[in-house]
């Protein structure tokens, strides 16, 4: 497995309005990547919900970082958590919360969410 | 009435970020079992929400502990507080939520929900 | 009008985890009464929310015990508080909330809710 | 523009339990009125949700009070402010919130949405 | 990149109730701007949710001044910052939410949230 | 059993129409009979569909010759034959059709549906 | 009653398309009237589809002619065979239906259709 | 797997409208089965549309006969063709058609139906 | 008014199954033109089924051209009917079928639907 | 491009009920593969209906055929009838329709339908 390097992925740019605590939502409505178990293809939603602080990042370079995880085998638990570190990682941002919606499989659906800082 | 051991049928893995408190929501939407009273099948959506300490609970074990629910039979009440308490017993997580929505019966539906800890 | 006699008419079990504050709802669908000033059908669905203490009301016998309304003339504002009355007498619930959601009359429809200890 | 009269044709009846904070909502589906600057009718859902003291509105007053203003002109914002003004002075309820879902007029639809005592 | 000029365009009235904190929520189901990269157009729902305190804003105006940006370039994140900075400069409401939710791009929609005070 | 009398109970008034073969759909949401085994209450939507000749049937009546089934037990497939018969032996319409989408019992719903004249 | 004159109400334009069978249908989410008998206000959704000859009806002289009908009584039955009869005279349309979707009273919702020519 | 015996356990009424081609649709939401190859639970609305000749079936014994196969192993595609084989053996219908909609399995739902006599 | 042209900005490829009737549909959801009287913004969803002949219509310049119309005056009528002659005289289709479906303007809404050839 | 070799991967069985023409549907929610011009990923969802003469496909065989072309490119009007090509040489079936659902691209979806026998 080897996961993108979101550093060399994910561009940013100037947030435009750093004097204000505004929330950004993007959501990914078309995430895919392999069952590391069974080599199955998994298929998610995915939301990114965060309060920038000098940079926003750029929609384009978020879904091509996305993409890269097609053929890559990942655990749902594992994968909120390595995207929840990837982008608090290049965007330092005031807040951010990531939700992965996965779809039915043997009857059972799965939605992971974590949140920075951790606020539990 | 024999329930499933909760103990032997599910399966854990190491929580890939203990250092975080995230949420993990699974859903069963098929699950089935019997009217203690009539013997006559029941249905329900089950939702398990927790936060993990130490071990996750493995999906398939869980989707297979339910099945072992299938020709037994057992109430509403008795059962969400049976699934919480095992649930807890094998994966002690910081926090967990059971909710169980039953369908139709005699033009009623039914809505039970435990929690651990004890939060009301 | 003769109510329905609630604690003739409503059975009970033992709460199978008094020991949790969990919560139990049912929801009625189907019910009717009569409109007490034009004697016409009304039909609302009832949700009764509660955290049982001692005891948990058997779901048949509260089927019957609403059923006993159907030919009673009553108006929607007394008929969830008298509810509420009887079901706390016979539960003695840690707590409770029912709701009547009323169809429409004259281009108008109702929900009534009420509480119990009244938290308002 | 000759609004109704609130205290003539708004009717009242006991409250049937006043030793309890419950909550009445109304809702009408079928409001409408004209716009005071081009005359063209105005269509809206009102939702009137208020804890009754001594005195509960009748619903059948309330739906002849509203069709009054069917061929008044009056702006949103001072037609939800009118009608919590009219139904506090006629209740005298505990609290009363008053909300209007006006439809779409050049692709803008509007929610107004007044409470009474002003807890904002 | 001339966006319009919402001291010129923005009209107003007299809040008819400023005695009390009522809300006022107006949603643009159309909007549509240009992406300031590709010049592609982008498509958007806006809300408006405001507390007035001296002045409404009428809404004609506000339809005009959003029909302004149709063939103007600009960012999703400033465009709702640009938006609360004018209409706050216009309306000095006692406060005010602004949220557009843009359409799928690339597989991606986006919701921006902005408030004033900043309260986040 | 004692079926209301369709020919006592139902009014009509003139086809204002008769030259030409137009629909006419009433649909009644809130039909109640019991079950002629149980004693317990069924609840189904009623469509009546049909093309006039001379007269159409008043929807006020028709409402109460419905309301008359509230306490007489009747089957499903014999409640909506016997419907028909009535209908059509008092109005004599061109065409008619009875739908009636009965609600779930034991997790079965039924819908029976009957046409005049015979067109199978 | 005193319907509204469609002959100088309703204004039309040469049909861009006269070599072509196309099909045109314009639905007025907005319509109400009268109740002949009760004085009460009737909400209904109209629906005209047609396929014009020489002829389209102009959109916003439609509309007014719907508003006209606000304070007039008028039975169902006869206001959809009234709308077509004046929409056909003004057209001559190639062919019409109108659909008329009335809301729902005393637990019953209707829908009245007819057609030019007469084609059941 | 010994597939319940539908001549025994289904149970008829007699047709109370023979003289009429009437349709008669029960839909069973709650059909469980199981996989013949993998022994998992299979889950599946079915739905039951028939012209009665002589004889109806009668609700309750059509339930209790489809939970009979609640522990059977059987494919889509049999069960399908073995329940209108049965039924129609049983009721000697005029016509009828059985779906069944299975739940989805490998992100693939189907869709079954058969009809008899056969008019493909 | 200046219409874009088609036969310039339209680009096709080879059938590739010419030897097969089968069917394609594309839908555009967010198409924006003006109204030729008031200047106003109009908004429609598009619809283009159409079985090939010997092209099939590049999806990337079917965007470009439709949004060619942003800034156009054109009447609903007109412009489907424009639309229609355009992509046939570009695609030479063996049937086409184009549906717009605008949305409220002063409460009313309008689909429009032509085909080729003309089948009515 | 390497197109999967449907000869190698469908896998079929003895269909259960060859005497009657019944309808099977299979519904393949998550198909993804690569638009060839860009590179990008595409999704679908696909729908496969046949009446099925000596043999049926394996449902798991189906989904694995389907998940071969995951990253392959094609364009949608090839790739249905590519599949139809396919399943038609292996199965053999009576009939069988294919469509394919493709998400939103630049504001515009796509449905594509192929039918075998070609019967348009």
């Amino acid at each position: 497995m080897a996961f993108p390097d979101a550093s060399q992925m994910l561009e940013t740019f100037d947030n435009p309005a750093p004097e204000r605590d505004y929330e950004i939502l993007h959501t990914a409505h078309e995430f895919t990547s392999l069952c590391p178990v069974t080599g199955q293809p998994d298929f998610a939603t995915l939301r990114f919900r965060y309060v920038a602080d000098k940079t926003c990042v750029e929609l384009k370079s978020l879904k091509l970082y996305l993409q890269a995880f097609r053929n890559e085998g990942v655990f749902y638990e594992a994968l909120i958590n390595r995207l929840l570190g990837d982008l608090v990682g290049v965007l330092q941002p005031r807040s951010m919360e990531i939700v992965g919606e996965f779809s039915v499989r043997g009857g059972m659906s799965s939605i992971i969410t974590a949140r920075y800082p951790d606020s539990n």
